[in-house]
């Protein structure tokens, strides 16, 4: 099932990037003169398959879960703080629910694994696995079987916003602890020592740092997570809501989505997806440099260039929400700009 | 009458920059984790003097002129593009006309001072101090009184639009050749040699560029501006459109309305505004860095960063209408986010 969706990935159209290359050489402006938008236009077209894509239908799907690893004082929220956000977001409280809504995305806030019995809410999509994950300080976080499931439940759930319409999806986060698992995912998967890629998060102190990078360094030798094995380091050193991001990922890669890859945790469920299908790679977007230690690196291995750098470290996807309204901006540059034939504006001499 | 507007500029409000700070730490996120976006707010209120500022009513000014300089062969492309472009703008084809309306601001084209009659069209502003400047290789670019003229026509322009309502405004500009009287500016107030501020414009080649350079280094000889006095500079080496955009500055700053820097020629204007006005400096923020080279060395001098870098390089306000979508959102961030006590949620440990 999930070996399905990987083969159903495919590249980029060639022709459609061509065409849209093409046309943004035509328009009233030095070529190349809007820089970043304009490689995201011919991005974006590749991407849809469209010589001239559109972006109307904008969703952002923030996945919250838990992590056993706070038993360990890597944070400096307490873990109630994960149902309380979701709540928050419900209730339209949150920076992204006001981020969201200044870009025109909808939300969908996905439980996959909060440590609370969650209110029903009718916006409130319960693909729970369980509440919250193991300590991964002294085992695997999750069974290879739940990882699975999570994965499964982001691609039903992206799935499900395609049917609703959808030309692009933000990735969100919420969870208590969470950028302990993502540096862990970074540091099996690059090598690097966790030290390098751990930071601050909410704002732990000194302290706080040094039990996290202790934490990370200890989940790492009592697991041993495969680095050639995305499934297998997300199993052993993941998160429920970045395992449901991984299949997001996957299922818009696998439906020719684009997606807008939101901070540091996003990028480690990206770099999981990519782990598991490479091709799916080009379908990526990162919509900003998190102020998060580490980010730096983990972009890198992406090969991805972040769009901006506003000194973010919240996740939510907040950082996608403004990425989203720049991919509006380069597909409407590309649509509705004069050439210089229409306009009767002279060509560079 | 320039004096009168100088001296109407005052200093941010600390009183409102201490209360939104204060909300700020209050909402429903980790102190500081929207970065960029949180100072934007804090400013936002010093210059509107409002605890929560609001911004509704977004205006981008593009100012048009022609520069005598096109003589020595500094563009790329020919100036009767200027007038072409100016067209462009009130038909609606050319990229700031498609950003703006992304970001919902409204435009105003001013005819400063291209060098062709224009037709009348009812959204043009007719402000045209002459038909391009002189060539500053040869003599000053204009007189001391065409330039107080135009900075004071800038001034009456972004006046008549806060009589309209404007919560912000952006800065854009449009004039074949206009990097190299904006690096002359650059270079006379900075001491730093033209080679080093002189980029390549709408793309001229190495031939193009070496007499751009050559036409910034005498027009400083023959002109001997005096560093310390911007309009004396602006006088020898500016052009209208910038004067123009001294005046949108200063007038702003008078009024407490934030300013969106767009990118290299917008900057050059902020530089004249704030040696004329050192005040002015607190009501600016600088949208993007733009790819021209010298810019990074002009926002340093000013003491600005740059809110993105998409490497654009094109002008007309295109930059400062994504920075106007950032304004807004930080407003609406400490306007319209749940704090923790109304949410519930719990601070940090």
């Amino acid at each position: 099932m999930l070996q399905s969706i990987i083969e159903k990935i495919e590249g980029l159209d060639e022709s459609a990037m061509a065409a849209a290359r093409s046309r943004q050489s035509t328009l009233t402006k030095p070529a190349g003169s809007l820089g970043r938008l304009e490689e995201l236009s011919i991005q974006l077209a590749g991407i849809s398959g469209k010589d001239i894509p559109e972006i109307k239908d904008k969703v952002i799907i923030t996945m919250a879960g838990d992590h056993g690893v706070v038993e360990e004082g890597v944070s400096a929220f307490p873990q109630e703080v994960t149902p309380q956000m979701v709540m928050n977001f419900l209730y339209g409280g949150a920076a992204i629910n006001v981020l969201a809504k200044h870009v025109g995305a909808r939300i969908t806030i996905v439980d996959m694994g909060v440590a609370a019995e969650m209110e029903s809410h009718p916006a409130l999509v319960d693909k729970k696995i369980a509440q919250g994950t193991a300590n991964m300080t002294k085992g695997p976080a999750m069974t290879t079987e739940e990882a699975e499931k999570a994965i499964l439940a982001g691609v039903e759930v992206v799935e499900a916003e395609i049917k609703k319409g959808l030309d692009i999806v933000g990735t969100g986060d919420m969870g208590i602890g969470n950028t302990t698992p993502s540096a862990a995912i970074a540091a099996a998967l690059t090598g690097i020592e966790a030290a390098k890629l751990a930071g601050r998060g909410t704002g732990v102190d000194d302290e706080g740092l040094k039990r996290k990078i202790d934490a990370i360094e200890r989940a790492l030798k009592v697991n041993q997570p495969d680095p050639k094995d995305g499934l297998d380091i997300l199993t052993k050193v993941g998160g429920f809501e970045i395992a449901g991001l991984v299949g997001v990922i996957l299922g818009a890669a696998a439906n020719r989505k684009a997606v807008m890859v939101d901070g540091f945790i996003s990028t480690a469920a990206a770099m999981i997806a990519v782990s598991i299908a490479p091709k799916s790679r080009a379908y990526l977007i990162s919509a900003h440099r998190s102020q998060e230690y580490g980010h730096t690196q983990m972009l890198e291995w992406l090969g991805l260039k972040a769009l901006v750098d506003l000194d973010f470290r919240l996740g939510e996807g907040t950082g996608a929400a403004l990425g989203i309204s720049f991919a509006e901006a380069a597909c409407k540059i590309l649509a509705e700009m004069a050439t210089f034939a229409d306009a009767g504006v002279s060509d560079k001499e």
